[in-house]
């Protein structure tokens, strides 16, 4: 079974902690029917599926941790996000706004995704990285430097954003998709000496060790939600069947926000 | 005057801070006499010029807080030092040493060096990047991986060492040698990406940002010197006239410590 968080219902049960009728949120992989032995958390009842799965999930989660832990994202940053309309990116810039970030550029492949960044998720600008010239364009809307750059992408947009790294800039390394299907070793970043001129700072994480910090974070998230600042797009795929073409959409760009697939 | 950090004798002075035969420390640059208006540390009466240059100059104090502050060295860790017989790398692991690595691995670039570390300088073990193959050798001497990288070099070595990095290791971005003589851009490290799998850190930092807490630091420097455990070699070329020539012993790897011109 391939390994995936998903949220499900409880159909059985045979202990105290979980009862016939639960939402239960975990790893419980790409299949339909799931037999565990805990792991998993039960949701409040009403909560919506796909908010779960979305803002309170996963990604919603890396978003939070990496923005604010790894990032230490702080009043008057300029911050970059790379996969903007993503289900981690779109979230990650919202996390910064609310953290009180001066200005919020977000990068992503297509006119329509970054028309809705701007418009919809309140982020300052976005630059189409297929069309436009990502150094260029991070150079005018981020003048004085990048104080946070969240990276979910690598390969030349991490370069471009070393680049421009502001003194004591921070990039959080969160994922690296150009470079996953690439054949031989991805092509590194040649600005990375930036780092020693600019002071520089770049960290990689993974969301598994923050897992004991969820519930804190998904209460400050969830206030955010409920408040109308923490907007989100799902991207539903029906069918298990249709598994694999739905996480190709994560290669192919096809997607706009979280992508599920509904059993 | 090209700038650089010399020791000299005050041979006249207008301000009651200096006196005419006080030794001082700072930038005074490639010349055989400076005008200054402060700006320099004067120098206990009887410091050997050569150990205020190296041990207690921007190299060590480079050392000292690339190790400590930057790289957060340990109780237990694994440390490697690139460059590790020059002047800076030649302390830097001396000072993980002092703070209790539990092994230090340097690279150098010929076989008298690497023998000098071990023997003089008590690393645990040296590499000849020259003469061995540095990944295969960093897996052998830390197969549970790298907790410090001290990086004087950039280029293959930082690559190597990305790929053997430990996990939550450190890189400290000192310098980056191999790259600065290269035409166009240098190569990218593609072993970047280990630093999300391993949740690691790199950053990078400059000396110039800690002159104002030199004094705490040399003041320990002095007294692990003091007793033995600060070694160094310096490098004497005589004549204002030969310090391009010591400058290229730097790029060129002829020297063994810290480079000094005596005027």
């Amino acid at each position: 079974v391939v390994r995936s968080g998903a949220v499900g219902e409880v159909v059985a049960s045979r202990t105290d902690r979980y009862r016939a009728g639960d939402m239960v949120s975990g790893l419980l992989g790409w299949q339909e029917y799931a037999v565990i032995d805990g792991g998993v958390t039960v949701l409040p009842p009403g909560t919506d599926p796909l908010v779960a799965m979305s803002v309170l999930g996963a990604t919603g989660m890396t978003a939070y941790f990496g923005m604010t832990d790894v990032g230490r994202v702080g009043e008057g940053d300029v911050v970059v996000v790379s996969g903007a309309a993503g289900a981690t990116g779109s979230v990650a810039g919202q996390v910064a706004r609310r953290k009180g970030a001066a200005k919020v550029v977000g990068l992503a492949g297509d006119a329509t995704k970054c028309a809705w960044l701007v418009a919809e998720l309140g982020f300052d600008a976005a630059i189409n990285y297929k069309t436009e010239h990502v150094a260029r364009r991070l150079h005018e809307e981020c003048p004085d430097g990048i104080d946070l750059y969240f990276d979910n992408v690598g390969g030349d947009i991490l370069d471009a954003c070393l680049g421009q790294l502001a003194l004591r800039g921070r990039i959080v390394l969160c994922g690296a998709i150009s470079s996953y299907n690439e054949q031989g070793r991805p092509k590194g970043p040649s600005n990375v000496y930036n780092l020693i001129i600019q002071r520089g700072r770049m960290e990689g994480f993974l969301i598994l060790d923050y897992f004991d910090r969820f519930p804190s974070a998904q209460a400050e998230m969830a206030g955010w939600a409920a408040a109308g600042h923490m907007k989100h797009k799902v991207h539903v795929v029906e069918g298990l069947e249709h598994t694999p073409d739905a996480l190709n959409l994560l290669f192919t760009g096809g997607n706009t926000g979280k992508v599920i697939v509904q059993l």
